[in-house]
Order: structure tokens, then sequence, then C-alpha cells
């Protein structure tokens, strides 16, 4: 069994040396760069852009302005290829009416790179400057500023549903009801490699170097931007160092692979900036969700109001998708007995373009509903682990409207065992009556997430696997090795299937558009389920073909399994090894063929994983200073294919959490123009910052999986930042329902609970306030 | 039908826009160079490599000596994997024992080309010189020194082998012997690109780009090299710029590869000049056949004694396949009634290396067949057609030992056509007695060559199709398109096989051992016949799962054929377009599965293609010069998929040939140094030395072909080099038994026959002589 073993990511070695080449590696010699200028107003018309300057700068070669790209819009989110739901159209390569302060104006092509940055300073842009909206509520005021002319309320999509007799649960009375607004502020993914991109022209055709999540999606998007039949686009993408959902959008490949045919086919390098990564392309969605509740004498969950107003930024991105998922996990996480109804609406503003960030919409939604739930079991006074347990969706919960079906839930024992591993009932009754300066609390979230975008749109992906001349098997996917492990968790299970080790196994290449078979891509955590199963299936059936062969040769009558890489006959002993096969099947006198098997997996299914955060803080109520004691994520993930870097997503997610909840935000200028855009002011958690993380992963099967397994990647950051909160709750009786929980916003809040003397800092030894909600 | 038009190259805008990429431009920026140092000496032993002075140079990162590689020899010919028949290994990446002058020695890596080259400069190496031989009979004498020490007397291969009762039939009488000796001489190939070749590591493997011929062998080879399993070796071949079989070896693929591990897996380009490329790498064999055969007294070949001696020069590289081609190829297309013997020896000497180039031995086999079956049509006053469809193969020759069956063979009409095209019988006639110093003649020459290397290696094929996003599909294969139009012709098959137009298929990528399907690759003029069935195979099954698929979608059903694209019914009339079954099959709610199909073909057939020259000449016997007034190359190729690159590769063909005939040869040094090694002094013939060369195809079809086609590469190449020299002989009566036929080898031979004057240069005015074998 190569799955349920921590073996090394299949990439470390290389990682650790140096060695893993990453996208500017595969730019070939000789490559023209190209740099970007980007809008300084947050909302106006270009009327013109003064190139001469430039243009006289030794080494500029050439430089193109949004009036010279072509006019047509385009859309820039991943997807598949429905033409009833195409993604909005609402940008240019460049543009001449620009939307936020880092929209793309103009680029140099340069023979290096500082000819090309002198280029764009050379350049002079003169804007008609426009009022500017920043908030969804500034946008959606009647006679608010047009930002699109396609939208003139400035909405991108709005979205009324429900289920149920919501309204008559409403009128008819007897319960209680709750309500409460939980913002989620905007953050960056803050990934170390750049936005950069390349691309160069090869036999006619044009082929883009990038760390996209989705490259058969993007092949489409740029082709279509060029006027391009797809295939004439290839897309490679090497080693990826870091997405998080930002290069789930085309960002700067289309360009570059204008560019390139603009320069007769010339490599060109679009060289992206760590600070314009972080300025122009894209970020989470601020997104405010107003919560309204209605539950019975048992405090069991009949119905609920969810309004989402999301802050889109200037482009449309992924669109409406980002909200409805914030929106729709909530009624998934806690099903309201009676009915439910959800609005969202995703508005465009003048703030930086918004788009996926590891939780597609469900951190946001996750962080509202965690809040308030904890505010409802305070305001009750119930325990919040109890009051989830009683409404969370049971075991074989199947939704009354989607059909979808927890087969495999988890979550009450993840919340038992967390209770366990923090110390929950004793510390929630040892911390409950603190006075003084330092004081210490335990909170808790859950979350669930599924395991593809299926049935949004049809899950499709393709595995092949390849026996080559030494025995070797190379596996194909075009699934997406992102950094989080794909390549090796697939590697375990082609190897598993087949029945030989991890070392007998070697991966095609980086993944390519040309020579990797169709998959949807990285998001929705939803690899390790669909490509996983895809890679299964291409396995077994590689086994029977090397059986079948092995059975027709010297040596291999009554093969009967492949067990370490060894044929072997009904008794187990070793008949052949691969290589022989391998060799026979090319080499021989005999029939030859080359022994590959492909399949294709076509999700029928999209399981819910569910996980719980328990944290234990410590505040330091004078200084508005959070410290974690002590932290745990509990996941039920169905079966954990690799332990090690299992682990390893998890903790990866808490920190981007406990980032979230502790220090990550977003600080603009009065203009618009983000202050923050880069590695040292935008604040992310170092390893310094963070504590000992624990992780857990509960037993848990889900029947549907390749191997047991379902989604992994995303939920550990869903759920940190509401345990923290709610853990603060907890300690000073503080609800705070925006984020981070920096000094600067504690103190306000404490002082604006009278924890503080009259001079404002230190506290007053007193018992917590109730919460109002 | 896309098989049978001239369809343009696939690659003809790239290349003549200069878009194509070639390996340079699929190096990575900041390639390391490394330069090769060689041996000034024809045979010795490397004392000491002095590098201090070369370490000094700034740019010299670090230098390789024979002192400092892998101990273990390796081979260099390219194969199948067979443990019975491996190639010789007697050549290390370095060598400390020079056996020619251009071995090599030493490399430099260095930060760029010039600092590499002033390292080479500065390297000093001390020899122990060793006593040289540089003809087979020198190289065979008693006491010769020894090259190798495994191969003591010099002899890397020697076969002996008959059939028949050639012995009773010459010992019986009543047979007319005659006898010759021919001899070719050695060639370079000649192709523009250089024999640089470029390797790095990527993610812990060792990826080589080169323009090689066999990648899948090459592949081998390296990792053996390197003492890797071989599939930890990735081998790329982009666009070639020229190879003729130079390219089927090993050259500094294997140097490259060793020197990017050394290297820290950086990019190391070794860098070898065209000047290197022509006196380092490899060389048509001189081989010198000597001919006895005997007739009945219709003129009918009874017995032939055929014993060929082949100048491998330094190292084994092909061994001794070539010799055994060039001897056996002769009673191949002469087969005598009664029995043959063949001894054939291929003997190290301290020349350059000989290895495959454009008819792999049958060159010169043919070469010297059609020069003494001209001579002796002569010597026995027979017309020299007539006398050679007395004793070609028939159409239908069931070869008694190896069984190989002329199918299809036309030979007889493509000679009857030849003489129609030349006005053969007028001409003959016409010129037979001629006096001044003017005079014409024609000549002709036929020939025959295989399709594959079946049934010395199993010939395998493999092509995978797929069905794209957008309804294109993409071929690949393993094959090798090395300038001779592989990949347009292999497009026009599967595009044939499919029902699609040529513009509605794409190629995937540039050929590579990680991503393309495996295939023995381009030599034995085999990928049309062997590559082209896997390519039509692969097309039918695609073709098949297409209409199967258009059957379960709306407006599919009933779905019969595919015509130009299009999906048809029964009556032809238009259902869907290929897009839509590519979208359904990938986007579609229902069940997904990515078109694709392989196949595998393996050679069980191996047809000979035959062809006939046809030249007239005319001779300036003062000067010593011809001039080709008309030349014809008639071929009976089966049937011809594309007219327009099949007349092309015949020209290039023809071209090689009339440069061996007239103006190639390697010139020497007395210490075995190349004199000419450049282009300058090397004379290919460039468009300004070449007569209109006419080409014709016979009415043929090939059976077992895929689409009733064989072999076409290489034939061209043979036979207008002995229909010049058979012209000559008709023009003056002077049977010249080497070539080239320069001025100064032909003023020299006129003069021994005795055609000037007195003061030697005039010509005598009398009839010609009696030509003497």
């Amino acid at each position: 069994m190569e799955v349920g073993k921590s073996v090394p990511r299949v990439d470390a070695y290389n990682k650790v040396t140096g060695r893993a080449l990453f996208i500017e590696d595969y730019m070939p010699a000789g490559a023209l760069v190209a740099r970007v200028l980007h809008s300084e107003v947050a909302h106006g018309i270009v009327k013109s852009v003064e190139v001469s300057g430039a243009l006289s700068i030794p080494g500029v070669l050439r430089i193109f302005t949004c009036f010279d790209v072509p006019e047509k819009a385009h859309a820039t989110g991943a997807g598949v290829w429905d033409p009833g739901h195409m993604p909005v159209a609402d940008r240019r390569l460049l543009n001449t009416k620009v939307r936020f302060v880092g929209d793309d104006v103009a680029a140099v092509v340069a023979q290096d790179e500082i000819s090309a940055a002198r280029g764009i300073r050379a350049i002079k842009v003169t804007y008609e400057e426009l009022p500017a909206v920043f908030t969804t509520d500034e946008a959606m005021a009647p006679g608010a500023p047009v930002i699109h002319d396609e939208r003139p309320d400035n909405i991108v999509d709005h979205t009324a549903m429900g289920f149920g007799d919501y309204d008559d649960a409403v009128l008819s009375g007897g319960l209680t009801f709750y309500e409460g607004s939980y913002k989620m502020p905007g953050a960056l993914h803050g990934h170390i490699e750049t936005a950069s991109a390349g691309a160069y022209m090869e036999n006619g055709r044009v082929v883009v170097i990038t760390g996209n999540q989705t490259i058969f999606s993007l092949q489409r998007i740029i082709a279509d931007v060029l006027g391009l039949p797809w295939s004439m686009v290839r897309v490679v993408k090497p080693y990826v160092g870091g997405s998080f959902g930002n290069r789930q959008d085309a960002l700067y490949e289309p360009l570059a692979a204008y560019l390139t045919t603009q320069m007769g086919g010339r490599p060109v390098w679009v060289k992206i900036t760590q600070e314009e990564t972080m300025r122009c392309t894209r970020s989470r969605h601020d997104i405010r969700i107003d919560l309204k509740s209605g539950f019975d004498a048992d405090g069991r969950l009949m119905t609920s109001s969810i309004d989402a107003y999301s802050n889109q930024g200037g482009y449309a991105s992924q669109g409406h998708n980002i909200v409805s998922n914030a929106a729709g996990v909530i009624k998934q996480l806690y099903p309201p007995a009676r009915g439910y109804k959800i609005e969202a609406w995703t508005i465009y503003t003048n703030r930086i373009v918004a788009g996926a960030l590891r939780g597609y919409g469900c951190a946001q939604g996750i962080f509202s509903a965690e809040c308030f739930m904890d505010d409802i079991a305070r305001a009750r006074g119930e325990d919040p682990c109890g009051f989830r347990l009683k409404n969370i969706a049971p075991r074989d919960f199947k939704d009354p409207k989607a059909g979808e079906i927890f087969r495999s839930s988890e979550l009450a024992a993840c919340i038992e065992n967390g209770k366990d591993l923090i110390g929950w009932d004793k510390k929630r009754a040892g911390y409950a009556s603190q006075s003084g300066p330092i004081r210490r609390g335990v909170g808790m979230a859950v979350c669930c997430y599924k395991s593809s975008a299926f049935p949004v749109m049809p899950e499709t992906s393709i595995a092949r696997v390849v026996l080559g001349q030494d025995g070797m098997i190379t596996l194909f996917f075009g699934a997406i090795e992102s950094g989080q492990g794909t390549e090796t968790v697939l590697t375990q299970m082609a190897a598993d299937a087949i029945g030989v080790p991890v070392t007998m196994m070697r991966l095609g290449g980086v993944q390519d558009t040309d020579t990797h078979p169709y998959d949807n891509g990285s998001f929705g955590s939803r690899q390790t389920y669909t490509s996983g199963s895809a890679v299964k299936q291409a396995g077994l059936l590689l086994r029977e073909k090397i059986l079948d062969r092995a059975g027709t040769i010297d040596g291999g009558q009554g093969a009967a399994g492949i067990t370490g890489g060894v044929i072997v006959d009904g008794a187990g002993k070793r008949l052949l090894d691969i290589a022989d096969i391998a060799r026979s099947s090319l080499f021989s006198y005999g029939g030859r063929e080359q022994l590959v098997a492909e399949a294709t997996f076509c999700a029928g299914n999209n399981p819910y994983s569910t996980a719980a955060c328990f944290a234990e803080i410590e505040v330091d109520i004078p200084l508005g200073k959070i410290r974690i004691i002590d932290i745990v994520n509990i996941h039920d993930s169905g079966v954990i294919i690799n332990p090690k870097t299992a682990e390893s997503q998890v903790r990866g997610g808490m920190g981007m959490s406990i980032g979230s909840a502790l220090m990550e935000q977003l600080i603009f200028d009065e203009k618009g123009a983000l202050r923050n855009n880069n590695m040292l002011d935008y604040k992310i958690p170092t390893a310094m910052d963070l504590p000992d993380m624990r992780v857990e992963f509960a037993d848990s099967y889900e029947p549907t999986g390749p191997y047991g397994n379902k989604s992994l990647g995303e939920p550990p950051a869903l759920i940190p930042v509401a345990a923290i909160r709610n853990a603060l709750l907890h300690a000073t009786g503080v609800a705070v329902n925006d984020l981070p929980l920096s000094p600067e916003r504690l103190v306000e809040r404490f002082r604006d609970a009278g924890l503080y003397d009259s001079r404002g800092t230190d506290p007053i030894d007193r018992g917590v306030s109730a919460c109002s909600i």
C-alpha cells in the first residue's frame, strides 16, 4: 500500500536543493522583458499616453498603450466551457477606462528589465478623473458613479434564492430570532512567486509559461483574447511558488501572449514585481454577511436569512460565484429545518479586484456563521459545542434542494475530539469569570467544504499512465501541482493501483495543455478526489494490461498480481519484474504495444469534508494583544493519503487563517491606493509568529472517494479565525465582528465595551458584560 | 483524401519566416557553455592535461579532462534494446587513449562561449604518440598498431555468409566470370546545424536537447553512461538543421548530460562548431568492395562473391551493420540464381569515425554493383539497361534465405521509363564513336532499398491522436522530423484516416521521450511506412470513437462518417461539427471522456523500394570536367503521400549523390588530420552547382504500406553517382572506380587511358578503348 504512507514529497529534494524549475527557468535565452504601467487614479478615463520620451530610451523596443490593444473585452475567471454560464467579460489587456489604482494602462517591451523599467517611468499618462466608490454601500447608493457602462447600477450579479417555508415560519411565531452582521475584509494571497508570465511563439502557435491553476481554461481565455482557435495556444505550468486561488484567474498571461504575437513570436517575459502582484492582481473579497435566524425552544435552528454583500473591486474576475459560495455554505453547515432565504450581491467598486482565495467565499461565510453561532450560544447560555452539535448537518444529511449527501461526516466526532484536546469543559468553566489585564479564553469553530465544484460545473479529470522502456511508469495528469502536493499524492495513488513502489513512478514533466490530458484544474479542493479517481482507474487498467502481457511471455504464465513492483503468481511467488514486461512490450519479436492506460473520471458526487478548530488564547487587555496558547484543527477528510503532506497542508491553512485573525489587512489611502503593497508592510505570519499548531484527523471513510478520501486543501484555512475570535469573546466578553483582531482594533473595542478605567487603558476588574447581537 | 495531395509542409511557414525553433532556442537563459578540446594526434596516450592556466581565465568555471570522467566505455550507435546484439562499447566521454585527430580529450565549462574558447586554448596536453594507421590494408597488416586493446587485430567485426551452391557453381564450369574492385570513399553529411547539444536537470532528472534521430535509443545510451535508470533521462528534439544519419549516433549528448550533472543541474550548452562537427563526429564509411560474378551464356547472373572492407575510423559507432548492408544490398538487387558468398570486414583505423550516412552502406554497395554491372555489360557488348533487366530481382522476388518479398517492385518500369525520358537508345547509339575534346555519354544505375530495419530489429512505431477542447486533433508520434517532412506526411495520414482536413490537425509539440509514444526513430527510410501505419491505425480508432460519441448526443443520431471535418449521416448530410463532439466529450453533464486513440504498429514486412537514375553528361577531356546535361530519377516507392515533398526529398538525395560523384572528398594531411574541415573547403554542391534534376514516380502500390506506400528517404541518394560514372564510361570509355570524378582524378585517368597526346593534355582523336575490368 503506497496510499496512507507519509512518503516524502516527490518534489522535496529538488525544491530544498533549488533544483526545482519555476517559470523563469523555462524562459528561453534572450527573452524580451515587458513591464506594465498601472493607473494612479482609482477611476478615470485615459485621455492620452505620451510615449516618445520612453521610446528614446536605449533598449526600449516597443510600447503598447490602452489605445493599441484589441477592443474586445474578455473574462479572466477559470471555469469549464458552458455557453449558458460564461464569466463576465469586462476587461481589456490594457484599459482606456481605469477602475482601480493599479489597473493596466500600458506596457513597455524592452531588451532587458532595466530598460523596461526606465521606459515605464518615462511614460506620461493624462487622466480625466471620475469620482470613485470604495465600499459596496457607496457603490449601491443612488446616483453612484458608474464603473462599467454595462452595469449602470454597479451590480455585477444578484442572487435571491430560498427553500422551504421561511416566510411562514417567521410569521407563524414561536421562534426566537437572533441577528448579527459580520464582515471579513479583503486580504492578499501572499504568495512568494510573483504573477509574472512568459510567452513565445513556437512554430506558429503561442506558448505561455505560467503558474496558473487551470491551464485548460486559461488556454481558452488566451485564445479568445487573441482571436485564435483554442488549440493554437499552449499553456505550460512549471512549479509554482504559491497561488492560493490568485492564479485561478488569467492575470498577465493574455498580455504576455499578445505581446509575443506583436514581437514576431520572440519570447516576452512580462515581469511583474511583488508589489504589482499585491496591488494589481486579485485579493480576497471583502464580504459583509447579515444573518438572522430563528430557533425553536430547544435551540434548534428553524430558519435562516442570509444577506451577503461582496466588494468585487474594479473587474468581475470569478464573478458572483464566490459570494454565492459564502452565503450557501452557511445553510449547508447549519441546515435550517423549515427553510431559508439568501440574497447575495456582488458589487463593483474602485478597489483592487477580488477573486478566489483559499475557501472561495467559504472563509467569509464560515467566519460569519461561526461568530454568529457563538454569539447565539452565549446569548442563550448554551455551550458553543453543544449548541453546534445540535444544529450541524447530521452524518447522513441530504440537502433537500441540492441533494448532496454528507455520506461520511464525522464533524460531531471532530468536535468531541477537539473538546478533549483543548480541555474544553475545564477551561470554559475555569475562564468564566476573569479579571485583571491578562485573560484567557477558549473558542471553537467548525466548517464544511465540498470536494469539487460539481454540480455547478461538470467535473472532469483525466489521467494517463505509460509503461516506459525501463519498466518505470510515467504518470500524466492535467491536474495542477501548485505547491499543495498533488504530484505526490497522485503518484502514491497510481503506484498503489498498479502495485509498484512510488520509486518506480515518474511524472510526465510539467503540466502542459499539449501533452497532458484534460483536467478542470486546481481549485475547489478537488484534485485528490476527482483527479485521484482518474489516476486510480488508469492505474488499475495498466495493472491489468501488464498482467495480461505477463501471461503471454516466458516465465509469466500464471501471473496473478503485482506487489512491490514484482509480478507474482497466485501464491505470491515472484515471476517477473515489470522491466521484463516493458522490454517485451517494446523490443520482443512477438506482438509489441506500448502499455498505456488512460481513464476519465466524471464526478457524480461531491462529498463534504468537515472540520473543527479549537483555540486557547491569552489576551493582554491593555496592549490589545492576543497570544495563541494552543490551537488544534481536527479534520474529517476521509482516508488521509499522505499523513505528512496532509498535516503540512493543514498547518499552512491554519497559518493563513491565523494571519487573517490577527494581522492581515489591506490599508488604502484616501485615493484608493493600496498602501501596504509589499511583504514588509502587508503582514503575513512567519514561522516566528505562529504557535505550535496541532493537527488531528478523524477516522473517516468517504465511499465515493478513490481511496475513501475527500477534500482537504481549503478547509484548514476556514476555521482558526473564528475560533480565535470566539476565544476572545470567551476571554473578554467582547464580540468583535470584523478583522483583524489587531491591537488598534481591540483597544478600541475594549474601550467601547468599558473594559478600561477612566484613563482608558487599565482594565476594570469586573464580570464580563452580556453579549449583544 | 488528404493523402496524395501536395499540401504545404506543416513547418514551411515557420521555417521560411525564421519562427521554427531549433536546439539553441530551447536552452534556458543563463546556460553555461562548454567547449571541447580535441586530440591533435591520430593515435596516442594522453600523459597529462595542464589546466591551471585555463582555470585562471575569468568566466571559466570548471574543466573536465579524460582523467575525470567515468571509466566505463559506452556505445554510440542507435538501435533497439537487444541483449544479444548490443553495439560495441568502445569510447568514453573523454578519452585517455586518443584514436583519431579530433578525439575528445577535455571540456571547459564557462559562463560564456568566449571564455570557454579561451579556456580550451589555454589547456596544454602532453601525448605519447603511437604509430597510426589510416587504411584498412594498413590496419589489417600483421604487426599493425593496436587501436583498441579489446580488438588486437583491429577487426571490429567480420561476417562470412553464403547461400546456395556458390562453390559448386564456380567449380562446375560453364560460367563466364567477371571481377572488379570499387571504392566509394568517405564523405561528410554536410548538415548546416552543428552537433551541439544542451542539457539541464529538471526536478532531479536529466533533460537533453538535441537534434538526434533516435531519441528513445539515445535515452538509453545517456542513462547507461550516467549510471541512471533510463527513465531518469529525458530527450527533447526540436527542429533539426540536417542530420542525414550523423545524428543516428549519440554525439555530444552524453557529454552534455554528464556536464549538467556535474554543474549542479545548471543548463550546459556543449557548443560544437561547424568545423568540429565535420572533423570530430561521423562520416561516411570508406568501403572497398571486390566483386566477382559468374554468368551463364545468356548473361544471366549465377553466382556472386562479394568482399567488402570498411574503414571504421577510431570508434565502432553503428559497428558492422553498415558494411553488412553494403554487401547485402548487392545480392538483393541482383540475386544470383545459384548462390553467393559474402565476406565483410569492419576495420578500426585512426581516421575520423564513420557512421550512418543516407543509405547506411547501400550508397557504397550500389555504387560498386552499378559500376560492376555496367562494366560487365560493356565487356559483353550488351546494353546496360537490357543487361540489368535480365538480372534484377523480378517483381515478386522472394529472397530464398531472408524471405523478404518484392511485392510491388516496378523497377523494370522505372528502367523503361528512364530510357524514354533520357532518350537512351538514340543517345547510346549517337555517342558511340566520339572524338575531340568534348564528348557526351549517357549512363544509368538502379537500386533497391528496404523500408525499415525489420527483421534485423523489431520495428515498432506508436502514434496517439487526441481530440482537443476545440475539436482540433493533436497528433503525437515518437518518429522524428529531421527535415525530411515526417510531420507533414504523418499529419496528412492522420487527417485522412480521421476524415478531417490537415488544417484541423495539430502536432503535439516537439518529439520528446517524456510525452511522445515510443518509436524506433528516423533511419532506414522507415517512418512513412512504419510510423505511418501506426498513425493510420490510431486515426481510424479515433474516427470510430468520434462517431460512437456522435451517436449519443443531440443531432448526432445516425452518424455514419466524417468528411472534411464534418460528421455526416449515411446520405452524406451534415449532422455535427467535430467541435460539437469535443465539447460534449469534455463539458457535457453526461458521461465525459477525452477522445484519444493510440496504436502500435509492429512491422511484419519490409518491402523494397526500387529506383533508376539516368544521366546524360558532357565531358571536357582537357579540363577533366563533367557537366550534367540531364539527369532523372524514377522511383518506385508505392503510393506517394505528398508529391511535392516527395520530389524535394528525391532532389535532395540526387544532389547529395551528385556531390559524391563530382566533388566531395575528405582530404587528410600526413598526420591524419582532416584538412577540409569546413564548408568552404569541403565542397558540397549548392543550387548553383546542380543541374535541373528531373523526378518521376512509377505507378506502384505496396500492399503492406498504410496507404500503399514504401520507403523513399534514402534511395534517391544511391544512384546518380553510378549513373554519372557510367555515363563517363560511355562518353570516354574510361572506367573510374573511385571517387570523386574530380578534374584532377579524371585528367590522371584520361592520361593513363591514353586519351591525351604526347603533351599529355590534348585528346587523341580515336575510338574508345575496350574496358578492362
